[in-house]
């Protein structure tokens, strides 16, 4: 049936739309070591550690203790950026990791950050992020 | 039938889940300025103006500019971050403004992008963040 060969294949649902300009994982880690998400210094090695992780070319990175506890850190890298804000009290870590291109793996960086934390259970949802084509 | 009045109602499917620890707008700008999408002092003045127009204290801010073209920004608040990165051939930007605390409005930093970069469309998600109670 030579004639099937033309029809349009349906598209894979496991077939990443490639023509997104950015990738993002939304991460929660769950029931992570207190200590390390309020310890400054630990949370900004480990999540340059996760962009390294991924593949990712830092720029940059800023990070801040709050009272009484908690800390937020943004990297910015080549491929974008990568943030955490932490609630040691709830034992919880949201984590942003947002890329762009295909030479970068952000889940790699996920796997890493959630290992890092000794978190019970995590999560992420990956996100595509701008389809100018679709316009 | 007074036997009624104690039993629970539905949660309106508007009734936000406070509870959740941040709020995350993901943010599309399509159809923007190409210029000012790739004019650093610009963005990093905007994204400036939309945390603050959203009720949020800033503590530090980062911009870069890529060759051949584009911007990344971060700017860290007491309540979490913003974020942007520009695609000004593509005449888009992605945004993303996590918040936590019911002082500030991210919708209000999202109105602001949107007009600051001459949007033709936009469009926001949010994102409940961070649920400790129900793990």
């Amino acid at each position: 049936m030579p004639e099937m060969m033309d029809t349009p294949r349906p598209t894979p649902v496991n077939d990443p739309p490639r023509r997104a300009l950015g990738r993002q994982l939304l991460v929660d880690l769950y029931g992570c070591d207190r200590g390390l998400l309020d310890d400054l210094a630990y949370v900004r090695q480990h999540l340059m550690a996760a962009a390294e992780h991924a593949g990712a070319t830092i720029i940059d990175a800023h990070f801040h203790s709050f009272s009484p506890c908690g800390v937020t850190g943004t990297v910015s890298i080549q491929e974008s950026h990568l943030s955490i804000h932490t609630w040691p009290e709830h034992l919880y870590a949201a984590v942003d990791i947002f890329t762009c291109g295909d030479a970068v793996d952000p889940w790699r960086a996920y796997e890493t950050l959630k290992a890092a934390f000794a978190a019970d259970k995590g999560s992420a949802v990956e996100i595509h992020r701008g389809r100018p084509d679709l316009q």
